[in-house]
């Protein structure tokens, strides 16, 4: 058997599958992975390299460490996959990114103008508020914002639980009866994705740095419009041409400017599509 | 950014690898999955569900289990990897065949006609015997075959340590001054590939079932040869047009016949190449 004919067989196996989006995904599956292995020659050492770097990505990850996600972020799927799902979408609507590691749920409730900073570290204060818009361009009251950053250490809450409390730099707002939110916080910074592991290797060996530009991340949710996962990036920050996880929008990127008192002020609408539009 | 430019983005991005042949991967790699996305327009929710297959892949294994040699077998990719690397090999040179997820080192060496069933399963007797020869025609004194195989309950001594001795049924043998080897065994059956886990959970999601045909794995070699890894099928096997890992090459399939005493007999010839040859 030569090498299209064993390809042949093997998606011709798939054909068994009952259901057919599974059905076409497993047979696409094959003929993209043969294909790949056959254009490089793949030879055992190198097969058997990536069964080891698989399994150990695998192992990697727990409650709060999820490699395979990192892995996809740094090969640029997580962002295809958006751009797959969302690249469509109405121009008017705000971009959406890649959703990330450190998402946690069940953020608390803040109210309008709230601090989410529970742990002192020497951020830079900053006031970050907006509206939330419908594409049809009303504001939308009571629209939730669930977001969560870093602190000034590099650091999300959930990487370093004996350190921050684990609420620190997240919440969810609601914006006001105008449509607006604002969030009182500090300044993100860069900061690397974890290096530790496999993914951190797989950089390291193609001479990659793990950097991420600064961001904070939002999911902007209201009823009858589309949920919206996003993020909004520091224009002063390194790495907002190199990101390691090609999540960058040039439509997000906004200013952070100094008010009189030295806090940061960074005004960034979000604008919804309307959901079934 | 729009799909193409992402990935023509990401693959720049592979450019800085300082080893030539890990820069060419990583960019076919990354090509390969994003065309494989694209096609199939992948859902997040699609995605998600990769993701923690994956990792629940690489968590099932441990020091006896490597699921994810498992899912490589089951999608054919240890097979293309096989012909890719010996599927060019002189035409009288035995067939290669997967190594499989049960090999273990350091089996005990074995006497010439010394039996390897350390564990009385009811399974049929059977002798198995035959010469090893270069491709240059020759027979190899002193040539060394590692055996292993399952016993009549369908599994691998290693799969069940509370079950058999760690060493039942296998075993590495020795040529004679003629080149022959024989081996005291029992008649392998067909068995399933380990499936409480992701990996046979997707073969049943594709109506897959999870057998292998019969089969005797050695890795025979000597010096100035070669090595070779191969497996001898029993021609009298269920599975053999349906092996669920893609490993039956009909030029390795062999008659168990019985001898008057009811044992089984099966005469298999290896013939390895001739290193640099």
């Amino acid at each position: 058997m030569n090498e299209q004919e064993l390809t042949h067989e093997v998606t011709a196996r798939m054909a068994t599958t009952p259901d057919d989006r599974i059905r076409f995904l497993m047979e696409a599956l094959v003929r993209h992975l043969h294909s790949f292995a056959c254009e490089v020659r793949l030879t055992e050492a190198e097969w058997l390299q990536g069964i080891r770097f698989l399994t150990e990505t695998g192992q990697m990850c727990d409650a709060t460490r999820q490699e395979f996600i990192l892995l996809s972020d740094t090969l640029g799927l997580s962002s295809l996959v958006d751009i797959i799902n969302h690249g469509n979408q109405n121009p008017e609507v705000t971009a959406t990114t890649v959703l990330g590691p450190f998402y946690v749920p069940d953020s608390p409730r803040r109210a309008f103008g709230a601090s989410m900073v529970e742990y002192e570290d020497g951020g830079r204060p900053a006031i970050v508020g907006g509206t939330v818009r419908s594409a049809s361009g009303v504001p939308i009251p009571g629209a939730e914002i669930d977001v969560w950053q870093n602190a000034a250490t590099g650091f999300y809450a959930v990487q370093v639980p004996d350190e921050q409390p684990a609420t620190n730099l997240r919440g969810i707002y609601s914006t006001d009866h105008r449509g607006r939110y604002e969030i009182r916080t500090v300044r993100p910074v860069p900061y690397p994705i974890p290096a530790d592991g496999p993914v951190g290797r797989s950089l390291a060996v193609t001479g990659r740095h793990p950097w991420r530009a600064a961001h904070i991340h939002a999911i902007v949710s209201a009823p009858g419009h589309v949920t919206l996962t996003t993020h909004i990036f520091d224009s002063a920050s390194d790495y907002l041409d190199g990101d390691a996880v090609f999540g960058v929008s040039s439509a997000l990127v906004r200013d952070f400017v100094p008010d009189p008192t030295g806090t940061l002020v960074c005004e960034h609408d979000f604008v919804l599509d309307v959901a079934g539009g």
